[in-house]
């Protein structure tokens, strides 16, 4: 069974965050989420990125806002892959995560999604398990489909409504 | 032998991607670079990107600059990975390229790496190889320490070379 | 009779793009409103671009938000005039679909308006067509006069009204 | 014979203006190239737009940087589609020019493309003017083709090279 | 007695704008208030700049928001100063109103204010009206202490506050 | 007992401010809590700055928006070290308010912390005193440990939360 | 004679400067332009702008980059009008000093003037004299012609070029 | 004699770095000079600043661009007051540097100076050591004396140069 960490770092980003965890329990992968700090735990979190794939995780996703250092701290301290997720917080609209997550320097990259995104955190999670896990690789082709119907059924909708517009 | 594709939009990106490349090859990766727009080619991108995965390849990074669509095309036609590696045009600084590569709706995430940071695209594409493959997870180990001995010989240099500041 | 594509990235756009329909159908056009997502039904958007103007359309309306690829991804596989509508999201403000729309690469246009500008969409629409339809063209000549009239109006209004400012 | 005029707001605009007037041309399309400045030469912009549809012109392309009023000024006195092409000055990346163009108010709509894409603007000229021009059209049609060829050529090239890299 | 226009490009914008025509009311000043659109009468705002020297007018305040031509469109056909004011509107924050209003190109000057600024607009023509009015001028050093006056206030209630904060 | 000037440009920014002075407060640090303009009270600003160390005051923390000029001003009157902290206003989201004050020109430094971060403003001056007040340096590590515990707690929180996500 | 200080941050910013000098002198205004620092004489500026009225000066043009205190900083302490020009320094592309100039509280306005544009700065000090001087009233619209000639010439220069191009 | 860390994230930051050392020099200040990156040496770091206030430091100075973590994750192990230095790099001028620095979460703060502005750190870093050093206190005063010297000497300079402007 895969297993993927999501760190956030606070409990407040957990509104967004639970998209995230949602769609990893959905595709069966075993998720551990925890609240960690760059700043306020830095060594808890210095410490689970150390040992986080000897304790069997694949894949780490860390969510944070502002000056959006844990994605960045966590990739400091593993060859895991780390998917940066930018929180958009109440001042300066998510540029400031956007970029604090995704300029990382040369040697240690961050995977960075939308700001918010956290679906498609989750999403490239299992895309990148995938190359290791034949079922998580067959039930994504399976949600492109299921996401396709979607937005054919909204075109169906589309063509009803808009005869009232 | 695991097996990445290296797109770009136009030739020109060649001086920023052919760092991927260099660096996707030192670790023994099969790397097929190619030249594919996702607006003037459009039909071999959509192609190629809904060939790869029976192709062979394992991860997908792709450059573009300006409204930088080259990535998101081809994560809409495969589940592979997508790294999307944003190209600093001659206008707007990055900041263009950036937001439409990185700015995914949710459903089609792509992994977006740093303004021209090619090395990182292809250190991200190495990280989710490492997954499946054990000596690129070793490899990988190595150039961290490789890294961090260049920058403490760096630390060196300044101490001798502080003296004279 | 003209005959114009509205297609929009999802229906969540419609509350904005609607003002684009209304528009279009008092100058008498036919609509066609349709969802497709560049990235969650590509083959769609791919094939329904490649045989718009087969099936009589002049014109297309495209309008996406984010990484908003929907417009370039339509002028990558027609010759119509394609015009870009940047849908304002929850982040950015905007200026990731200004962006995203605007900044196309040399040789694939995408005619651009103001974020959330659907009537202006419209407008550049009828604008075109009244190239070939001498009846837009006079439609649109008095729609001036009717804006003017409404600011004259309002310029009244004011006059009144300030006395008590 | 089409008929396009293209407008800058200074002689300093030409080099980048250029490359839209040399599109324009290959196309056998008729250009008048003018210098008008919207706030230099009000009258003689205004002017030039109230008549430009009775002296034949069936497209504007209009040029200008920083506060660039141009586009919209002429769009103001005509309802013939006006092409906005922002150029990159000395200062704000362009950005500047951008907002300045796109962001037009309900009403009169002006159909941007890229900073500094004058091949661009040409071709969404030509775009338009296919509608009427069963030529340009067939033209257009063909351009697309030879890009496309240029971009595999470029594709080919880089697999040689792509040895050495 | 001195006389201002205050041109609003719609009278959406009286909200803001109204504080203006408050303030020079209060100096004595003789406040013309027009709703006059660049691009919906743009004859109307033409010639009102034109014959606005003759008919008295001193100074001109002008507000606009999102692509903002109106201040500039006017200051094309006056040498009287006038005062941008930019508007806030519902996308990019007012960046795109201040960039449109203030990066005017070498010539035509506009006095640019801060976003939705609408008292300092006002007091920025009293302060050029005050060269040339004495009376003005002595209020305005009055108002000057009666703002200095206020905030003394703000710091001794905050003394108040502050024990229980 | 260490002595801590909180300088704010308007009453209006103490809902924001106030958490500063709670925090020095709560660290037995005297607070002067001011209102003070850099523009409306310019003499009243200067003089303060001027005479601050002789009045026994340490460090200086000021509280202002849009072109937030108060922290520079103070600061070009002492050499005590002024701590800026950016309001967000109305418009701009923060941006001019951290530009105007993080920016300063050599020679007069403002130590800048983030948009809207009184806690850190306090925390920044408490860092400060602890250089010279060994109670503050050991009451400071203590509050480090509080915040890790607090994260601590909610990472527990989560652990039985999540089962329900 | 009309009087205009010409204050500037540092002496590093004349090249810009200049611009406004020369064209002062043109119009036959005596042109005081002094170096004053906001921050690092910051009496010296404060007892300028206090003096100023009484030494003859009817506008003061203040230009500065980054944070750009000084035209703030001067307008604090008189009611002359001061127009703000913000120079463009080595990072940020001028958007510092342009929102640290324009963003001004109310109570205390700046006109301000494009960033680097330090001819129109003169010129609204030109406007603003006009009020008072009729000769310089009469310059500015012979001004107006002039660069109305300018134009003028540069469309024909381009239609001869046009054949080549 | 007080003793002040300069940390920079690479020596390729030297050359902006090193004036912050030299102006500490000059202040009779102990420096040690050291390069080590949050990223690539993450224990070193971690290391330094736990150990840092134990081996006579008082202020760290960090300078680090694009996804700046350095200052905010040394601040993270230190209550020492750590000054963040942003570097501007080769794209986003500096804002991303800018960001990832000044946006810090609540409870770890980092004293922020201008993009580049290393002498602005070192006198931050000395103004804030003067609190305790009463010798730096008055070299500090000495150097504003010494600073405004200089701006007046340009000020004299000028008023002979501008006969010739």
């Amino acid at each position: 069974m895969a297993k993927v960490a999501v760190i956030m770092g606070s409990k407040s980003d957990l509104p967004i965050v639970s998209d995230a965890i949602h769609i990893l329990k959905e595709f069966n992968v075993e998720v551990v989420a925890r609240v960690m700090s760059a700043h306020r735990t830095p060594d808890e979190a210095a410490n689970f990125a150390k040992e986080a794939e000897n304790r069997g995780f694949e894949v780490i996703i860390a969510a944070a806002g502002k000056a959006a250092h844990l994605p960045g701290v966590l990739a400091a301290y593993t060859t895991l892959p780390v998917i940066g997720l930018p929180i958009k917080s109440s001042t300066m609209d998510g540029l400031d995560s956007l970029l604090s997550i995704v300029q990382m320097p040369t040697g240690i990259p961050v995977a960075t999604v939308a700001i918010n995104g956290a679906k498609n955190a989750a999403l490239m999670a299992l895309e990148i398990l995938a190359l290791k896990y034949e079922d998580i690789s067959e039930a994504l082709k399976d949600y492109r489909i299921f996401m396709a119907d979607k937005v054919k059924e909204q075109d169906k909708e589309l063509q009803k409504a808009i005869i009232d517009v």
